[in-house]
């Protein structure tokens, strides 16, 4: 059940900047960063400013900020990669498969015959990230 | 690889009119239809009318109208599945899971601890198609 938004969740505490992330775009209504927890090689989470709890709250202008933005990441992550293809997600509530209830959306550059790794997924090496965030970076 | 636009996608004949859909929702720059192949009840599509192969060459105004419709569904679907969540997702190229190349996005309503149908999967009922087209629509 959708239960408003709280303020606690890990994507607010990197907007307010209590914590950092690696981060690939931001502008004035997105911000775009590494998923600690890659799926794949590029895996990266682009999020609105606004307090969304998932697609099923966002205001439709930012949602389109959004999307506007997972398509640039989208298409400089492929880049970056060499990728084959792109796989774009987005989890509302935990039956939908969210883990952090601040909207995101998944952008996963895919190498054909390449699997995603499946849940529980461990930590990336942060120098890693770090690599991945910037080849992004310079394909934007 | 991105190789362009190819008319002869069922989804562009679908737009044609050239063979038929289950429609749930269709606005001057949007169609959604339920997916034939439902990964789970409910399973929709959602697509621009202009030709765009996928995320990564589609016109950023159509995507943002493809984005403004997959929420609508969203929040319709899930009322009228009575669902617990949302999944939704966008393929772009074989090697992100794309198989109908033209844009598309998937919204999947959700029951908690219920598991999508993997590939492939067989074609639905017809009848049931139209019945939860009709449920969706109603819930818009």
């Amino acid at each position: 059940m959708t239960t408003g938004y709280d303020d606690t969740n890990v994507f607010a505490k990197i907007l307010r900047g209590e914590i950092p992330c690696h981060k690939v775009y931001e502008d004035d209504h997105t911000l775009a960063f590494m998923d600690i927890m890659p799926a794949v090689d590029g895996h990266t989470l682009i999020i609105p400013k606004v307090k969304a709890r998932n697609i099923l709250d966002c205001p439709p202008e930012a949602l389109k900020a959004v999307i506007a933005t997972t398509q640039k990441i989208a298409i400089a992550a492929k880049q970056a990669f060499l990728a084959d293809g792109v796989t774009v997600q987005q989890f509302s509530e935990a039956a939908g498969g969210q883990e952090v209830f601040h909207l995101h959306f998944h952008v996963l550059p895919r190498q054909m015959g390449e699997h995603v790794k499946p849940l529980p997924r461990p930590f990336a090496d942060h120098g890693i990230l770090a690599a991945h965030a910037e080849k992004i970076r310079a394909a934007l």
